[in-house]
């Protein structure tokens, strides 16, 4: 979420550090806050969190875009509901709805092909390669000389790594390139589904419900990773094998109660809590709004132009899904700096900081902090204008276009010479993606939301429209013919662009094509500005955060870097939080909550077996002795954001008790401002997935297969 | 409220008084409940608490449909914002609006006079008058024969009572006739409004917040009770003194915390706590659903009949706000009904009672389960057709038509033997009524309302249709031509009715005069078999209920009457309350929320000098320890109901920390059931009102005239 938006990252000091329980920390770092660990009751010893080649880290897993963890030494994987989704879905049938009855596996060969995009990853190894990527750099260097020679060592980086074709390598930069890390990642590619609720449990509450508490949603499914009779990564089939996992979850049912310690550990995607207070204004006033009024409208023109069409309504449900929940993210950021003057809070952070660092400027530059200003001030306008290219050329047909042309210009260079996400590596998912747009395109609501996107562009203020744009789009009355005059909305005409070389596009009579070909110019020149912003960026802020660290060192407290999808780990304590003055939601819900919300509509249907053993009390070992029945879902003051979603939440021992799924709405604002007063992540509690599997869903296989501790009675 | 659906009172044990909390008692019961008492923290010498003419209790007062106290030696009366409401609105002008700001009299001669209908009554005395009531009724009497010899001495222990008209009598029943104890209050008829705030503070929530919580209501005003040279009560006059009152409480502003003890005192309305299983499931699944209907219909067309029109929007604002009232109580019932099977767990505790009676049931008579049960479905069906009756005359002018010609029809009777409410000494309030009625009444609104419902009688189940009335009414569209043949909307015309004879009504040309007089035989064939019915009810109820009382007493419990606006006790503690799964209320709301409601639209606009205040937070000594900040309202567990209102809320110490003011929507139910669990009662914490007035509205005199026990620094 928030692409554009987190590219002109710029820091503020950790200041937030000083609050427990905020930090989404590098396994690396934890032995910094072993005292604090300690005092809130971790037992697990902090050393043994460190090494990602031992438990529990060794059983932490990503899938894209999600978190998720081994529960079995057979491969078995726990994630949330929504983070299976593709699978599911990818083997429902009208005959067969996995997705409103669910699936169960009733043994191994009844597992389902979870399909292309369904990949883990295991992050074998974390080396820090920041000399590699820096040394030599010559200070005179442009921004954009300076961004382009770290991409090449980058790159250089990744394919000496990635010459075993089972692994996928990284060098993501931490801090905005104080430090680059090189991770790499077993990386399994027959992933199959082996047992998920119906989305009457796993997604209970549905939309309406999404960032909202109390929350009763059975967000939990389970795949397993196949593997080569070798051993190692494979392509799905059927001959494959389940993975050895070298480590896996014990899973306890004993559960938790208010105030009990936890650990939780994934892979969180992107926070923004280095932000200036000009950049919170800027994000306040001017870029969320314009955003949220953008994304209201786009959702008004999908409604008309698929209203009466139940094929269209399905292709773009997903597409309103994602859309609603970027706009209720960026909405709750606004009502959360509404409710908070974060941009205040931060003038006196940055002026404590600005104070000390006159004082103690030791090695860096004297025009740092004047750089750094400089620098945002330039990524802002430029953002402005990113934003407006991104309405002049919202068609999904013409990002199509753009994608194909922008690769066949990448293949007139030797691979490693191309820019990231157009190299060998990147083939196989850009093919995927163009493939799974005829899943959720229809050209004549293309046209629509692409007619309305351009008169909303024509209406920015004059000084968003990038130069020589105006002039090179099409005027609205001229879409339907331009519509008419392509063939990119047919899948196999689309395919059948990658491979070609550059001269073809720039002969081809499709529309769309010859659009992307005119446009490139201002493309392209855009790009350059962001590599050269970047690159002036990754000078300035290595020399910010290190003075940034010093200072928050000489106050005796540690340093986390935003997120950026690598492996993390967070902490808190089972709590509640005011919600509004009066109101105090959580730390706990119950099985009470889904009878209570149950009204028989969409999305508060509970299925019958469900309604039926909480009504008959069928509760077990899984009924919680200060609740009195089976807790659902619950509240922890853990750091997390998008990405985290399955990440294994554990109790002071590292046992497996939730499954991270999602956070308040009183929380969103957290990837900018952590509160530690009122942010919470929601998790579900095991208990009510182990109850679910033992008296809804009758999964005793999977439940035999887990390693399970039971409270003593 | 619940005017009409209370007459079928029928009882079954009290059960509920096995929970804490529960129980509206008399002063004389409460040693019963001694150690309860004390183990909630409560230090006030329990048996000061049953003595009227002792403090604290001697400070308690009521004002119409009110509770309020004494709180200084000069006869000031704090009591709630909307029981000093008339007085309030009767005071402003467009030039002078202390309705919208506020008003404080720096000096008692500027203190404004209150006007006919705002009355005091200091409870005197309470005598056990049941011998005079019952002796010797003879056991062969019907039940109309019954009703009316009980009503014909209890009139005539009123009369005796009454020969100091300095006082008003009453001799209401307890436990429906089973007790009967006369009550003396003095009536004190010249109240002034002291003080009263912005009703953007005494109501800000408004209707939007009416029986919800969170709450940030400082729903208090200040009345002061003046009486003649003489000390006795008179007629306003400029020449009265304020009254010397002989109690006051002391104001704690030491503040209360979670699980504080709370003594409440004041004179709850009406409860049905004693209805049988059948009665609930007549009102659940038949009566209340009807009449919500018929409210929701009367609204609607009260607002098309008022639209585009201010004047007529304004004269029914209060009785849109009236039934507006009731609806939300009505549906507040249904959905508790809902929530909680309440019928089956009456079910349960009446078979129980059942049980026990066959095996005990001493000198009862053999027949009374099944008299009961008799009475209790005749007075269903007599039920149906009264509420039918009341929507077939759903007319102001046909209300006051039938009011007069009744009122004429008594007087041809001597005083002793007119019904009650048509003697002599009720002629000031039927007056008062019927000329207040101007304030809210148009024709033409009328006229619509009338129309509508005389709709609505012709689509109810022909069961319900009184014998007879059909033939008398009008057709709909006989309306116009009849309310242009009727002076009754003009004040003037209307209140000369007052003392003309039965002859000239029924001469009259006036439609709704003839009318009301073609109607007279219905009425009374009603009237009569109500009589009937309620005289069976006072003939069983009582042995029904020293039944239930004894098997109550068997299980070491003790029993309090149903409320009938006498003065009762109740206590708990400050504590909040599930409000939903997953979401905790209370017990404490803040200034924060204040801030955090206010969107500077109604009814969320709170004063500009309120704002400044909580943002410069000059709290001073009125800032709680734990909160940080000043508390607004807080829950109790304390068992109340309409009436309360303003009742003093009280520290262990017995001193003025609260006013209470109203109960949250999930509490509703507790009229029929109390719910210990969830019942939670609404008052206004004594710190907000002080604070108030202290830094909003300056109102030191006041301040200084009370005697205030501050926190200690």
């Amino acid at each position: 979420m928030f692409k554009h938006i987190v590219l002109p990252v710029a820091l503020l000091g950790a200041f937030a550090s000083a609050r427990a329980d905020e930090g989404q920390w590098q396994p690396h770092q934890l032995p910094q806050l072993k005292s604090e660990l300690k005092r809130i009751g971790i037992t697990i010893p902090i050393d043994k969190l460190t090494d990602l080649s031992k438990h529990p880290m060794s059983a932490m897993v990503s899938t894209p875009g999600c978190s998720a963890s081994f529960v079995s030494p057979d491969g078995l994987i726990v994630t949330n509901h929504h983070c299976g989704y593709a699978a599911i879905q990818r083997n429902s049938t009208p005959e067969h709805n996995y997705i409103v009855n669910g699936y169960l596996a009733k043994d191994r060969a009844a597992e389902l092909p979870g399909g292309p995009s369904m990949l883990v990853y295991v992050t074998e190894k974390v080396e820090d390669v920041t000399e590699r990527v820096l040394k030599g750099l010559a200070p005179t260097m442009s921004g954009r000389e300076r961004y382009e020679e770290v991409q090449a060592r980058v790159k250089a980086l990744i394919a000496e790594c990635e010459t075993d074709k089972a692994y996928r390598c990284s060098v993501p930069a931490f801090h905005r390139g104080l430090e680059y890390y090189r991770i790499r990642q077993l990386m399994i590619r027959d992933v199959r589904l082996v047992y998920a609720p119906s989305d009457k449990i796993g997604n209970y509450g549905g939309d309406v419900d999404n960032y909202e508490f109390p929350r009763h949603t059975g967000d939990f499914s389970f795949l397993r990773a196949y593997v080569g009779k070798d051993g190692r990564p494979a392509d799905a089939s059927p001959d494959n094998v389940p993975y050895k996992s070298k480590d896996f979850l014990v899973v306890s049912a004993e559960g938790l109660k208010a105030g009990d310690p936890i650990l939780l550990a994934g892979y969180p995607g992107r926070t923004s809590r280095y932000k200036l207070p000009a950049e919170i204004r800027f994000a306040r006033d001017a870029d969320f709004p314009l955003r949220v009024a953008g994304m209201q409208a786009d959702l008004a023109v999908i409604a008309a132009a698929t209203m009466g069409n139940p094929a269209y309504d399905v292709r773009y449900a997903s597409v309103v899904k994602g859309i609603n929940n970027v706009m209720k993210k960026t909405q709750g950021l606004l009502d959360g700096f509404a409710r908070k003057d974060i941009a205040a809070i931060k003038d006196v952070q940055d002026a404590e900081f600005r104070a000390w660092f006159r004082q103690h400027q030791g090695g860096a530059s004297k025009t740092m902090l004047a750089d750094l200003d400089g620098a945002i001030g330039a990524d802002m306008a430029l953002s402005e204008e990113e934003y407006a290219y991104s309405v002049a050329t919202h068609s999904d047909l013409l990002a199509s276009a753009r994608t194909l042309y922008r690769l066949a210009l990448e293949h007139q260079k030797p691979d490693p010479k191309r820019d990231a996400g157009y190299q060998e590596r990147d083939l196989s998912f850009i093919k995927a993606r163009l493939t799974r747009l005829e899943q959720s395109l229809a050209a004549s609501v293309d046209e629509a939301r692409y007619a309305a996107a351009l008169q909303r562009y024509g209406k920015l203020a004059a000084r968003m429209h990038p130069a020589a744009l105006d002039a090179l789009l099409p005027a609205p009355h001229a879409l339907p013919a331009l519509y008419k005059a392509s063939e990119l909305a047919d899948t196999a005409k689309r395919l059948a662009w990658i491979g070609k070389d550059a001269e073809a596009f720039r002969k081809s009579d499709d529309a769309f094509i010859k659009l992307a070909v005119k446009l490139n110019d201002v493309a392209t020149g855009l790009e350059n500005r962001r590599k050269e912003i970047n690159g002036n960026f990754e000078k300035i802020i290595p020399q910010y955060m290190s003075a940034v660290i010093a200072w928050k060192k000489s106050q005796g407290k540690p340093v986390y870097p935003d997120a950026n999808s690598t492996l993390r780990v967070t902490y808190g304590t089972v709590a509640s939080y005011p919600a509004r003055d009066g109101i105090t939601k959580g730390p706990f819900t119950t099985v009470d909550g889904v009878v209570e919300k149950h009204t028989g509509k969409e999305p508060f249907v509970a299925p019958k077996e469900l309604l039926e053993a909480i009504k008959e009390q069928r509760f077990g070992v899984f009924k919680d002795p200060l609740l009195g029945t089976v807790p659902v879902n619950f509240l922890s003051s853990a750091d997390t954001t998008g990405g985290n979603s399955g990440s294994a939440v554990m109790n002071k021992r590292g046992e497996l008790v939730g499954l991270n799924f999602d956070s308040t709405y009183e929380s969103i604002t957290k990837d900018w401002y952590f509160d530690s007063a009122i942010t919470r992540a929601i998790h579900v509690d095991i208990r009510y997935m182990l109850w679910v599997m033992k008296e809804v869903d009758h999964a005793d296989n999977l439940l035999k297969e887990m390693t399970i501790k039971y409270p003593r009675k």
